[in-house]
C-alpha cells in the first residue's frame, strides 16, 4: 500500500464510458452511457444524440434551466434513480470561476459529472517539537463514506456562498469552532481529480485550508455529520492513510497533500513528484 | 500582468520541434532539430535518424557512456556550441527517482533536453503580523538570469548528493546561513515544467523548501552568485512578480506557489485553479 496507491484512485475513470453534456455549447459534465437511457423520457429539457447530451437550446438563461432541470431531477428521484438527495444546490460550470449556467441538486452532480466543489479543513494541534491531527468520523448516515476517517471540518459548496464564508459555517456545524477562531484558517491551495465512485463520476474541486487550534480546543458536532474526533500522532495518521482505506477517498489525500506542505513527504521519497502531479488533473 | 502568465511561460515549447533522445530504450530528453545536425561528427555515439537520437548501445554501462559523452561535450564546447560550461555534472535519468544512466556536464542539459534539478529556497521573516521574504539579486556573471530577482538561495542539484545537503551547502555559500539554522529548512513541495529558454529546453524539477529566519539575519553571499539581498514586504515581492519580469523565470514561480500556499493568493482568484495545474507539468 502506497501514498500513490491513494492518489492514482482519484485519477481511476473510463472516458469512453461517458458522453459529454453541453449546456450552451460548453461542456459541464459528462454522463455515463449507462444512465442515458434514463434520460429518454425528457426531450423536452435534455436532448441526446450519439456525440452528446445537450440541454435544449430554448432554455436560455439560469433561471430556465434551472427550473426544467429541478423538474426532471424530482421525476427521476421518484423512480428511485437519484440516491442521497440533500436538498442543496449546486453551481453548473464549465470551470471554476466561469460563469455558473444553472444550479442543480447535489445528489444530481455525480449522474451528470458536473463540477463538485467542496471545502476541507486540516486541524491540527502543537504537542511541543511535534504535530498532531484532529481527524473526524464521519457519521453513519452520511450518503457517502458513512463511517470513514475525514479532516477536522469538510463539506460541500453550495451555490451563491463564498468559501471562506461556507467554511466558517461548517466549522461552527460540525466541530464547534466559534467564528473567531474559524477565521485563521489559511487557504493552502486546492485540488482538483475525476474518479469514479458508487455515486457516479467525481469531478471535483476540493478548496484546503489549514488551521492551528489552541491546545486544549475539543470539537464538538452540533449537525449529527460526524460520529467521534481523534487527536492523532502525524505517525498515526501517516501510517493509516498509507496502509488502509480507513480516509474517506479524498480526504486521505487531502491529508497527503498536507504531509508534502509539511516535509512529512519529502524529496528522498520515490514517488514525491508523481503524487504532487496527481493532486491537479484538469477538469476538461 | 498576472501570475498565471508566468505560470504559462513555464509550458512554452513547441514539441513538434525536438527529436526525442533515447537511451538504453528509454526517453531522457529532447533535441532541437536546429541541434542535431551539429552531432553528425559524433556517430560512434550518438545514432541519429529520423526517428530519434539515441546513445549508441554498445555503451552499455553508466560510466562508458559518461565518459563517451564527456568527450562529444568536450568538442563541441571547443567549437562554441555549449555556452555557460558550469564543471558540475548532472544525472541523466528518465523521471526523478529512476536509476542514472549516465552524467553530463550542467550547460550540456538543456542542449539536450534532459532533466535538469535545482533546490530554491524561500526566506521569510516574521514582522508582527505580518511576512517579509528575502530576495536575492543574481549576480551579473550568472551564465542563466544574470542580475534577475532570485530566492534567497537556490542552485542547481549536481549527480550524487542529496537534495537537503545541497541546500545546506548552497545556504552557507550563497547566504552565509549557518547550518544550524539551515537544517530548519522545510521540504515543502516540488515543480516540473518544460519550456524553451535562450539555453535551450529546461525540462526541470525544483525541489523547494521554506524557513523561517529570526529577524536579526543578515545574508551575505561568499562565492559571488548574488549581488545584493534584499528584505521585501510580501505586497512588493507581490506586485513585482505580478508586473514584471525582474524575477527569473523559475524563481518568480516558486514565488507564486509560496503565495498560493501562504493564502496571499485565495480561492477567490480566477486563476487559482489553472496556476496550480501549471506547476506540475509530467515530464515524459
Amino acid at each position: 500500500m502506497s501514498y500513490l496507491e491513494r492518489v492514482r484512485a482519484l485519477q481511476a475513470w473510463e472516458p469512453s464510458a461517458y458522453r459529454p453534456f453541453t449546456v450552451d455549447h460548453r461542456r459541464v459534465g459528462l454522463i455515463h452511457r449507462d444512465f442515458i437511457p434514463q434520460l429518454a423520457d425528457f426531450g423536452a429539457v435534455l436532448q441526446i444524440s450519439d456525440a452528446e447530451v445537450t440541454l435544449t437550446p430554448e432554455l436560455g438563461d439560469a433561471a430556465s434551466r434551472s427550473a426544467a432541470m429541478a423538474e426532471v431531477l424530482a421525476e427521476l428521484r421518484s423512480r428511485d434513480l437519484i440516491p442521497g438527495w440533500r436538498n442543496e444546490p449546486y453551481a453548473v460550470c464549465e470551470d471554476w470561476g466561469t460563469p455558473p449556467l444553472f444550479q442543480m441538486e447535489r445528489a444530481a452532480v455525480p449522474l451528470f459529472g458536473t463540477l463538485g466543489y467542496g471545502v476541507h479543513l486540516n486541524g491540527f494541534v502543537h504537542d511541543g517539537d511535534r504535530l498532531k491531527m484532529w481527524v473526524g468520523k464521519r457519521s453513519m448516515t452520511k450518503p457517502t463514506g458513512p463511517g470513514k476517517l475525514d479532516q477536522l471540518v469538510a463539506g460541500g459548496l453550495p451555490a451563491g456562498i463564498g468559501v471562506m464564508d461556507n467554511l466558517i459555517k461548517e466549522c461552527v456545524e460540525e466541530a464547534g469552532i466559534p467564528e473567531g477562531i474559524a477565521r485563521r484558517a489559511q487557504p493552502i491551495g486546492a485540488m482538483s481529480y475525476c474518479t469514479e465512485r458508487p455515486e457516479g463520476l467525481r469531478r471535483d474541486v476540493l478548496f484546503n485550508y489549514d488551521l492551528e487550534l489552541p491546545a486544549d480546543f475539543q470539537p464538538h458536532n452540533t449537525d449529527g455529520e460526524v460520529e467521534e474526533f481523534y487527536l492523532w500522532s502525524m505517525d498515526q495518521v501517516m501510517d493509516t492513510v498509507r496502509e488502509s482505506e480507513d480516509f474517506k477517498f479524498n480526504c486521505g489525500v487531502v491529508v497527503i497533500d498536507f504531509l508534502i506542505r509539511r516535509g512529512f513527504i519529502g524529496p528522498d521519497h520515490s514517488d514525491y513528484l508523481e503524487i504532487q502531479r496527481g493532486l491537479h488533473t484538469a477538469l476538461r
